[in-house]
C-alpha cells in the first residue's frame, strides 16, 4: 500500500468548496471521481486545507493510499484527462509505504508546518469583469501603510477568536502568524498571509478588518484590540471569497514534496519584492 | 440627439462574441438590454471591434445616440447595475451632437486610428485551472527571441491574407502593423499587437504561427514568407480565443475619449519595460 501526495490547482468559483458533499459539487468529489476513472478503484483523499465555496487553490496538497502501480507522471497526466478545466493535478510524489506509517507517516494535513494564502483585491472605482470571481473588489481608496501597520499586530502566536467563524471545527483558536505582506501592483492589492494553520474564514475576516483600517474607518491599533477582545462580533464582516487563493503548504523536506523555492502567485503575478 | 461613447470591459468566456444574435447570448445583446432597462428606450450600439466567442475586452469602445438627459457618471453606475458580473461600463463621455455629424462625427469604429490586443499565453507543462478561459496554453518550450525576430516581419503595411479567416468581411486585407511586443512574466507570455485594424481571426492566426516559430517548428523568416504567399492555408491553425483581450482603441484626442496614457493589461499585469 503506497501513500501518494498530489499538488492540486483549482478555480473554486464553480464549486461548493473542497470537502465532499452529498450533492457532489465539490473539488474533492470531482477529484475522487477522476481518480476512480483513472484507477478503477475508489480512492479517498485527505487535503491540507479545506477551502470554502468560491475559494481557489494554486497548490492544495492531498494524499491517498493505493495498491495501484503507476508511474508518478501518469498520476498527473492520466488523472488530468478525467478532470474538468477548473481542476488540475500539478505533480505527484510517493511519500512512503502506508502500512509502516503508524502516526509517523506523511499526512497532507497533520504533517503541514504552515499554510500560505493570497488574497487578491481590485481597488478601483469600477468593478472588473475580467477579474470577476478571481479577485475581491473594494472601491474606496486604501492606505497600504496603515494596513501593514495594523497587520503587524497579527504576527506571532495569538488567540484568533475574533477572526473565527461560528461553527469552526479547529481544536484551538491559537495559531502562529508568520507573515502578512500587503503589496500593490497597479489597481491590484495582494495580501499574503502565512500561519501555522488558519481557523474557518480567518483570512477573509482578517482582510475585511484590514480594509476597515486601510479605508480609515478604524485605526491600525484596532487589529490589536480585536485580538485581545476574542470576540467575533467586533471584527469586520467576512469578506467575499473571490480573491482568496491557497498558495502553499510547507512540509519537512524529508517528504520530498516539490518546492522550487518560489511562492506561486495568482494570475502569474510577479513581485519585485 | 446626443452621441455618447462608453468604455466596456467584459469576460468573453460565457458569450458568443460581441455582435448581436437572435439567441441573445452576446455582449452587445446584454449591453443593449441593460441600456434599455436604464433608459426605458431602445438603444442601438456600434462598437470599435467585433470580438469573437470567448474573446475578452479590457476596453471596447461603443457609441450610441439618445435623447435622454443623464449625467455621464449615471451612464456608468446606472447601466452597471443592470449588467451581469461579466460586463461593465468603465466610463461614459459625450462625443457631440448627433444631428450635426454627417460624416464628420465620432464613430466608435470608423473614427478609430488603431486597435491594440493582448494575447496572454500560459507556457507550462501542466494547464492552469485558475487561468482557464483567460489565457491560452502551450506546453512546449518557447524561444522569445525567435518569436520576436519572426514578429518583426509583420511591422508596417502588408497584405495579411495569410492570417485572414474565410468569411472575413473586411473590405481590404491590407493593414498597417505598428507594434508587436512579446514579453515574459514568469510562466506567462504576453503578445501585444497594435495595428490600424485587424482582419477576422488575425491576432489568433498570428499568435498560432509565432508559436510554430517559437517552438522551432518553423524559422523566423517563415513569417515573411506567409505575408508574401497571401494564402491562409499555409499559416498555423487559429489559436484558442481564451487569452485574447481587446485592450485599447485609439482616437483623435479631440473626441475626449479617456486616456491616462497607460495601456490596460490583463489581470492587472505590470511590465517594467
Amino acid at each position: 500500500m503506497k501513500r501518494i501526495a498530489l499538488g492540486i490547482e483549482y478555480d473554486g468559483a464553480g464549486f461548493q468548496g473542497w470537502q465532499t458533499q452529498p450533492h457532489g459539487a465539490t473539488v474533492q468529489d470531482v477529484l475522487e471521481r477522476a481518480l476512480f476513472k483513472f484507477g478503477s478503484e475508489p480512492i479517498h483523499t485527505f487535503c491540507a486545507g479545506r477551502t470554502d465555496a468560491g475559494v481557489h487553490a494554486l497548490e492544495q496538497v492531498v494524499h491517498f493510499d493505493t495498491e495501484l502501480n503507476r508511474e508518478m507522471y501518469s498520476w498527473v497526466s492520466g488523472v488530468n484527462s478525467f478532470l474538468p478545466k477548473s481542476v488540475a493535478v500539478k505533480w505527484a510524489v510517493e511519500v512512503g509505504n502506508a502500512e509502516t506509517f503508524d502516526n509517523y507517516g506523511f499526512h497532507a494535513r497533520f504533517s503541514a508546518f504552515s499554510r500560505t494564502y493570497h488574497y487578491v483585491l481590485l481597488n478601483s472605482v469600477v468593478r472588473s469583469p475580467t477579474l470577476s470571481g478571481r479577485a475581491g473588489w473594494f472601491f474606496r481608496p486604501l492606505d497600504l501603510d496603515r494596513m501593514q501597520e495594523g497587520a503587524a499586530y497579527l504576527l506571532g502566536e495569538h488567540d484568533f477568536s475574533s477572526f473565527r467563524a461560528t461553527g469552526c471545527q479547529a481544536k484551538s483558536p491559537i495559531k502562529t502568524m508568520y507573515q502578512v505582506d500587503i503589496r500593490r501592483s497597479g489597481e491590484l492589492i495582494v495580501f499574503t498571509v502565512r500561519a501555522s494553520a488558519f481557523l474557518h474564514h480567518m483570512v477573509r475576516n482578517i482582510v475585511g478588518s484590514l480594509l476597515f483600517v486601510g479605508s480609515g474607518r478604524r485605526p491600525p491599533e484596532w487589529m490589536a484590540e480585536l485580538l485581545i477582545a476574542k470576540n467575533r462580533s467586533l471584527a469586520a464582516p467576512t469578506f467575499m471569497p473571490d480573491g482568496l487563493y491557497l498558495a502553499k503548504i510547507e512540509y519537512d523536506t524529508k517528504w520530498g514534496i516539490p518546492d522550487d523555492g518560489r511562492l506561486a502567485m495568482p494570475m502569474g503575478m510577479q513581485f519585485a519584492t
